[in-house]
């Protein structure tokens, strides 16, 4: 458990974690080769690349090798997006642990919608399980991301459960869906634990994040589709130019991709 | 074996069969909407996003295993990257048409190196067990990508295997490695079966491909290099600016990308 105590230690350290959430084995050691100190995975990139739509449609088992293979991958500690965590949690977290990967991602959306918000009590018993299996776990809550219930009790809906959570023994707690500076310091100043947030459009710089006193930043499917992004960009160049040499420029030559594994 | 007569047709159309290689469902569906009428897998892309290095490192089962999950994620025929052809290639044949793919590339080193060349006999034997399952065989000489023997006695070589690959029934003949007009022209000319150049820096462009009768054109692992070096130039980038807006811009929406699954 060298590797979980390495996972958790970067919650506290004088740098905030940046996190550039991988989605399969190429990504984790580009992103390793460039000295993140840690791969998060992207549930959605993972589902994208094994062709599922996101939102717990991949079976577990096949999320769970795919964050297996990227743990053999790389040597720093690797921690996954687990959605609602595919059924009997305190499992899910042993098959994580047997593959490698150190740290989790749960959800607090154990379904497809805002309807299947588990209880407090259910997520505090959840997230204790796997507490107890050493797994760092990074407890989230989709409030602010499905917009779920009143806009005006939100935030003390949404710290409630996240002090729960870390008193179950939740080593970081996520945020997704807020950007607003304003908030972003509102949660750090009452939750007293490190807190995750997700960049989107519009989140502060990693710097000013560090100012309002954020632990971790992660970037979701972000990386993924912005690669996709370009993909698209430059075979829809291939098919419109007939030409090869945008694809070539910028590329890693094959010896140095090859040299990564 | 609709589809496999699909793919076959596309090497006699009235357009050049162009390629670009996938290695995940993800790129393989961006391909698909941009209306390319066949994907291509890439081995060495697919062993990359898996964790393994290129050249006949990766199981078969696991190749065969991304290439079902690709199969299964579009509607158009799918050709795989098989190298060697992973053992018994009756067996691989027979995997890969349960998995929904209806054509495959087969190496004629069955190795790591020049010295696992094939006979012409076996080569011969192994294309025609192929295509006696129907699949689509893109034979493949390894002789130039491999500078394999004297450069001066090379193409003779080359054309006496390719001309035996040809009349054991292979539906493409392909010869990676070569990028000269001159030596592509003639290639078409004495082998009369429709012939696949790989795209690498220096290939004349797809027009000028077409007119010098080359019946398809693929990238090889180009693309998902191309694509590794956008993810790391973005994430280098995020790295030292931190700032979150050059991987948001051109990125493909989170919405987009889901309902392309």
């Amino acid at each position: 458990m060298i590797k979980a105590e390495k996972l958790r230690a970067l919650h506290h350290g004088p740098e905030i974690l940046v996190l550039p959430n991988a989605w399969d084995c190429a990504s984790a050691r580009i992103f390793e080769e460039l000295g993140f100190p840690a791969i998060a995975t992207t549930s959605a990139g993972v589902a994208f690349s094994l062709g599922y739509a996101d939102g717990q449609n991949i079976p577990g088992k096949e999320m769970l090798a795919a964050v297996a293979r990227i743990a053999r991958s790389v040597d720093v500690p690797v921690t996954a997006d687990l959605e609602g965590g595919y059924g009997d949690i305190g499992e899910t977290a042993a098959a994580l642990l047997e593959s490698g990967a150190v740290g989790l991602n749960l959800e607090d959306i154990l379904g497809h919608g805002p309807e299947s918000l588990a209880s407090i009590d259910e997520q505090v018993s959840r997230i204790a399980r796997v507490r107890k299996t050493g797994v760092v776990v990074n407890a989230r809550t989709d409030l602010y991301l499905m917009r779920i219930g009143d806009d005006a009790t939100r935030f003390d809906r949404a710290s409630e459960r996240l002090k729960a959570y870390r008193d179950a023994g939740a080593d970081c707690l996520f945020i997704p869906g807020i950007a607003s500076e304003d908030l972003i310091a509102r949660f750090v100043d009452v939750l007293e634990c490190p807190i995750n947030i997700l960049a989107v459009a519009g989140t502060p710089a990693i710097a000013r994040l560090k100012e309002l006193g954020v632990a971790r930043v992660s970037v979701g499917s972000g990386m993924m589709r912005s690669a996709m992004g370009h993909t698209r960009r430059i075979a829809e160049g291939l098919k419109n130019t007939g030409r090869f040499e945008e694809m070539i420029e910028g590329s890693i030559p094959y010896a140095e991709a090859n040299a990564l594994f």
